[in-house]
């Protein structure tokens, strides 16, 4: 179904010789854009030089300007932007499905908290991001945004894999793996933020306060200040259940919007994971700020922490992307399955058929992911100047025949396993459904022997 | 992952010979029976006979007993039985996405009943049905309940296909693509079950009455005697929406399920699709009644129709199964997909993360489902004397590392794509991912060619 062929020379009468770029992908039966009008292209076709998109149009159009020194027909293919995932804690796919169909709390406190003070390592962090990134690669993921500890590791990983990144420290009011003391909380956050690997423009640190419950009024604002300094994105998990925004006012006499809102963290700088549950005053607040949140859909289902109003956080022009969470709690990294709850969930909650539509839920699986992260005009689209992260969904198979509405089928009909091929960066990192930068089998055998510690202890 | 080789010859310390069988598939690293107890085998193997499983145990005991004459090492794999899916149009996967996120009664009313009335032919339903056997097949499917016009063809399509089958010529008091005049549906019903292939004990004939809004007293009446006569199950439509519920209320003074145990349509050949609309004593009588319902969650949100009481359903006793419903609302007819929604969403809905377990939602896509087809003690179990229908799912995937839970892994990680091989009745219908008894290319052709004329025409 899709070809590397050499380059052909075309026909040039006349007019302007085609330029020579790195990549020509043509004949595509779709280009979905995911511009502002959520345009596709029917027989489109996408040029790259570098790391940069330098045409998007008909395959017609873009194959009479470029000529690729690599070409790729990709008839019976749909192209589209790399999916964003905004929250997750990469490392814990060592957890895989560890503890399932318990509540959120118990599930923490019984199951994760002790898993992760016994076996939480740099090697356990480095080995279960690296998993987690071909997970994601392979199944049509170019950008993460994560939290965790001994995040250096994580780092490490996002760069050896080729995905792009956004990885955050985590910071507790507790004793962490990488932190026994928590008073020094702001030195591992500095010392994290210095060994950060330089000069990767796809790879941008960040800081993770764990949660209000975790992190006292002194450490949100000391930890946003260190972000305000260095320009990074601030990251929290936000009103995830009731009983946390109980929990909340019981401490500080008002909603964790509230509180976040008067200790100043909230701008178009901080990132909320979760956000279930919100008042209407929470909404607007979020919105006026220009807040930024991670909706967890699967993740909140299976932990039953309740439904976050997406539509109102839609209607109210509040920032949103996708996330999947920690795959311990979903119990995967797919984008795709995410996008199919989101679209299907809301319309039953509200019993509103029009909720959620596809075009709304691919919308915060690319544009909006990427504007949460302060990506906006570079990932999350695939338009000329944007970064080169594209997917290629393999079309010509009996579950995607036929086909009436492009945008419908990758959100209703596509899975993860349809991915072809994966560019970030103008980098081919899956060709052919296998992934091109890392080993997966020994990768796989790691953490399996990583498992077989977790599983021998519990 | 996965090898055929040659039988190799046994040990035989002085005690039986082993058996031969047809198959001998050994070294998985988990057989999942979904017997009474949902046991799990680790390092576990099957023996199939002809159309019968004759060895379900661990390795070691299953080699002692058995050589075969084809064995399979399913080192990395996972052996479950075919799912079951208990409520379908496959002939509508020639209608997949068509108008997607509309409500139902429009989406009926203005997209597929106008669609169906120009294109359903017997070569729609032909070529549609063969489509959707190849995604089922592929997707670890063995059996499916189907409903739909030129029933016949439908058969046909199985009967080609190698899948297990229930097929449910459709019958409404209105003019249909294959009965003009709805006065002669007897006639109709009759005409498609002497035609039935004969001699084919993987496809059973049936009848299925679109719903009470579709068929008076007297059809319904008349084809449950029809299906009684016959020792044939007998499917309707019931409570899919709220609205439906009203109207039946305005036009027989009564519920819909108190309206058709009046009419002595309720016995355990009956089979309820849907049945969103419940209210406590409608539970009790289908619980009273052994009447079997079909789950169809992900077509139930996608048209917002409602949340089906499922955790009472199934605690009153209500046999339930697993069902895609068409694809053209789902959109796909995906049961991995389908299990991960039903076991996501009731926990949601009634913020119990104990609802709906991977086990109980397992549970409902292999044994429920066939006790509401009338196949318990034949299919979804892996059980000595079963029939063979059988599923290997490859693990040995970055999405699927590491396992600490089989059954968590199945329901909430695996998907359609991870399906390798696919035995049903002991046929290998489906190896390494390739369908064996069907031309998918021809196939996909012949759909696209009349969906282009769909396209075309709406
Ligand atoms: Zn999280
Ligand atoms: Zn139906």
């Amino acid at each position: 179904m899709s070809d590397i062929s050499p380059a052909r020379s075309n026909p040039e009468p006349g007019g302007t010789p085609p330029r020579e770029v790195d990549w020509l992908l043509a004949d595509a039966d779709w280009v979905l854009t995911c511009d502002a009008a959520m345009s596709a292209i029917p027989s489109g076709a996408v040029a790259i030089e570098g790391d940069t998109l330098v045409g998007v149009g008909s395959s017609r159009d873009i194959r009479s300007r470029f000529r690729g020194r690599n070409e790729m027909c990709l008839k019976g293919c749909l192209v589209a932007p790399g999916l964003i995932n905004t929250h997750g804690h990469a490392a814990m796919s060592c957890f895989r499905g560890l503890g399932s169909d318990l509540p959120l709390e118990r599930w923490l406190t019984e199951v994760i908290f002790p898993a992760e003070a016994s076996h939480v390592t740099p090697e356990f962090v480095h080995y279960g991001t690296l998993l987690s990134c071909i997970e994601m690669l392979k199944g049509g993921t170019t950008t993460f945004c994560d939290g965790y500890f001994f995040e250096e590791e994580a780092a490490r990983a996002a760069q050896e894999s080729g995905i792009r990144a956004v990885l955050g420290q985590g910071i507790l009011d507790f004793p962490t793996p990488d932190q026994p003391d928590p008073s020094r909380f702001a030195e591992r956050a500095e010392a994290f933020l210095r060994s950060f690997p330089p000069g990767e423009s796809r790879l941008q640190p960040s800081l993770f306060c764990h949660s209000i419950s975790a992190c006292g009024p002194e450490t949100l604002r000391r930890v946003k200040s260190i972000c305000r300094e260095s320009g990074i994105l601030f990251q929290i998990h936000l009103s995830e259940t009731a009983s946390e925004v109980e929990q909340v006012i019981g401490r500080y006499g008002t909603r964790p919007v509230h509180h976040l809102d008067r200790l100043g963290i909230l701008d178009d700088r901080t990132l909320c994971a979760h956000a279930v549950w919100l008042d209407r005053e929470e909404i607007d607040i979020l919105a006026a700020r220009g807040a930024g949140l991670s909706h967890n859909e699967e993740s909140n289902m299976k932990l039953a922490s309740g439904i976050a109003p997406v539509p109102e956080l839609i209607g109210a022009g509040v920032r949103i992307g996708l996330g999947t969470d920690g795959c311990a709690s979903n119990n995967d990294l797919d984008l795709f399955s995410e996008m199919d709850m989101v679209a299907k969930s809301h319309k039953a909650f509200r019993k509103d058929p029009m909720a959620c539509s596809a075009a709304a839920v691919l919308r915060m699986a690319t544009r909006g992911g990427s504007a949460v992260l302060s990506h906006q005009g570079m990932t999350g689209g695939i338009e000329e100047g944007w970064k080169a992260d594209l997917i290629v969904i393999d079309l010509d198979q009996p579950h995607l025949t036929p086909l009436y509405d492009p945008i419908s089928h990758l959100v209703y009909a596509a899975g993860a396993g349809d991915v072809r091929h994966v560019w970030v960066d103008g980098r081919l990192v899956v060709s052919n459904g296998t992934i091109l930068t890392l080993d997966e089998s020994r990768i796989m055998k790691e953490v399996l022997r990583i498992a077989g510690k977790i599983a021998g202890a519990s």
